[in-house]
């Protein structure tokens, strides 16, 4: 971590929030998308956190993503809607979208599923889950990724993002159960490393431009991520994109542009959410106490030889972005510099890295 | 194949279905699971085809499984159900809460979810999400299973089953898109097979009684089937067993019973089915235009070498149930023998093989 600079989360929040506000986006809203990227750096998913704030902000900048979106309820029925982003960034379409799954699941007492359209890179699921979680309901988040990075199983052309998906469950007094997953065995950003520092990687990493194996970093990076566990991962990440597209018209597999190297064409991106309210099915008491007793024998069972603590989903995260909150957040250099000359560019100054 | 015995699927329903009724089930019923069963194999699903007939057998005659169920529904919203199985075959039970699930969507025209609890192994998850296809709506289908395989990650002990689920679209003028999987990188059966031939197993299918990656397929027998991606796959099946518990009151953990090896002790599996009707989101016409669209696009990548056509979740097995319609079912030797023993104890005479 010698390469990181530390930073305070809540500076950071605001530095970023700064940011997209210079790009035209209302504050509330700049607050709120920098709050959920830099709660990703807090948690340890830095693939969805600040690193993608000098990409946000240029497709902000060039109007490829709407700083003031006109976002709204295009079709509805009580334990539904199809909700339009207006092409706001992911994350202010995405909140929009769950919070109002959350309110017609507390009138209507049922579950609710919100479909998105018109919408962007929204960042980490999990985060849209667990808006569902502080209201006693479990939270289900779908998204298609915004670039094709997968092949169909068999295929030698990305046609199939690497979709990710977010289940949560709440707990009393302790933090929710949260799974966040999307389908590639690796993060590319791992294959990235490997390609620099002239690594092999695992063969099962990715697929070269023919669809083959290969532990060549290189030319993995001009092949394909390989889905976890072969064809389950293609059906599940194909799965996760027609739910998170085919019930709001966003685009999919051939339709999907790239989010880094199209400026010019709004991504049109698709969500879904949904809700399942707990007291619809079960008292809360007999529901957490049911919860509060699974944790407890996922935690209690016999370890493996050196493994100190069994950790249930989210929960690593929860202690990380605990620990980070108070001790400071690190970010990578890279990034740093990155964030640091985005702020140049628009006249905000970053906030002083702590010694 | 040559030691495959070939029947007629017509044939081994019916005498499924017989052996089931001696048990004491309504005739319906005893069809109804035997038509589940069969589909599996028909399907190319054999895990979860009339390989499973014995253990069923025996569970009902020990009256450990409810052959004349009395199955209810314990709680209900507009948009949500609680339903007890009465121990019943999940066959049975999973059959009747996803057409409570259809009905209600139909009613109120909403997602609806039903949550089951006090049910049995239900086969195939595949079977449950596509009876929400036949009435246009998008069909989930979890379940735990009746067995408790795998460890949490970390963990050397066995405390979450290798817990299925299935999504399934409907298509129009084609086989709907079904995802169909559990969270293990290989079946146990394939383990088994291995050990029986003395054949090591890849280091990524199972840990020992110690947590750790084995080759060795008997070491690897009395260990723990291994999840999907590592720490992915364990949040993955920790997840969908969360779902088909948690809101019914369904066995978890620690309460789970061992479906083979313990004959005493009703199982109280649970099951959560949910339905999404199309209609809620989009017009049929557009939704089936668009399902098109993405199937045309996934099946016309450019393919891998070797490969002759790109396949789409649930299409292979489609393809494959017609043909043994069409030309005979081969059942396993190994299958065929206990089955034949089955019914020679209960009296009824299995189908005369094909030539």
């Amino acid at each position: 971590m010698s390469n990181d600079v530390v930073v305070s989360a809540d500076a950071l929040v605001d530095y970023c929030a700064a940011l997209f506000e210079t790009c035209g986006m209302p504050r509330d809203d700049a607050t709120l998308a920098s709050l959920q990227l830099v709660t990703a750096d807090l948690r340890g998913v830095e693939s969805h956190g600040v690193v993608r704030v000098p990409i946000y902000v240029e497709r902000l900048r060039c109007g490829v993503v709407a700083a003031r979106p006109a976002m709204q309820v295009v079709r509805e029925t009580a334990g539904s809607a199809v909700f339009d982003g207006g092409n706001a960034m992911g994350q202010i379409a995405g909140q929009r979208a769950m919070e109002l799954a959350v309110d017609k699941a507390r009138v209507h007492g049922d579950p609710v599923f919100v479909s998105v359209r018109n919408s962007n890179h929204f960042g980490a699921a999990a985060w849209f889950a667990e808006i569902a979680v502080r209201a006693d309901m479990i939270g289900l988040a779908f998204t298609i990724g915004g670039i094709n990075h997968m092949v169909p199983w068999g295929g030698a052309e990305a046609m199939l993002g690497n979709n990710p998906f977010a289940v949560a469950f709440p707990m009393r007094d302790a933090p929710p159960v949260v799974l966040d997953m999307a389908c590639s065995v690796a993060a590319r950003g791992k294959i990235i490393v490997a390609a620099k520092e002239g690594r092999p990687i695992p063969a099962d990493w990715a697929v070269d431009t023919d669809g083959q194996p290969t532990t060549d970093a290189v030319k993995a990076l001009e092949g394909f991520v390989a889905p976890v566990g072969g064809p389950k991962g293609y059906a599940l990440t194909l799965t996760i994109g027609l739910l998170s597209t085919m019930l709001s018209g966003a685009y999919f597999g051939s339709e999907v542009t790239h989010m880094y190297d199209d400026l010019e064409h709004p991504q049109n991106i698709g969500h879904l959410f949904g809700v399942l309210p707990i007291a619809a099915f079960e008292s809360l008491v007999v529901y957490f106490e049911r919860m509060r007793k699974a944790a407890s024998d996922i935690r209690g069972v016999r370890r493996a030889p050196g493994v100190d603590r069994i950790h249930l989903p989210g929960e690593r995260e929860a202690l990380l972005a605990e620990q980070r909150r108070r001790d400071g957040l690190p970010v990578g250099h890279g990034t740093w510099s990155e964030l640091v000359d985005v702020g140049r560019q628009l006249g905000i100054a970053a906030p002083r890295p702590r010694p």
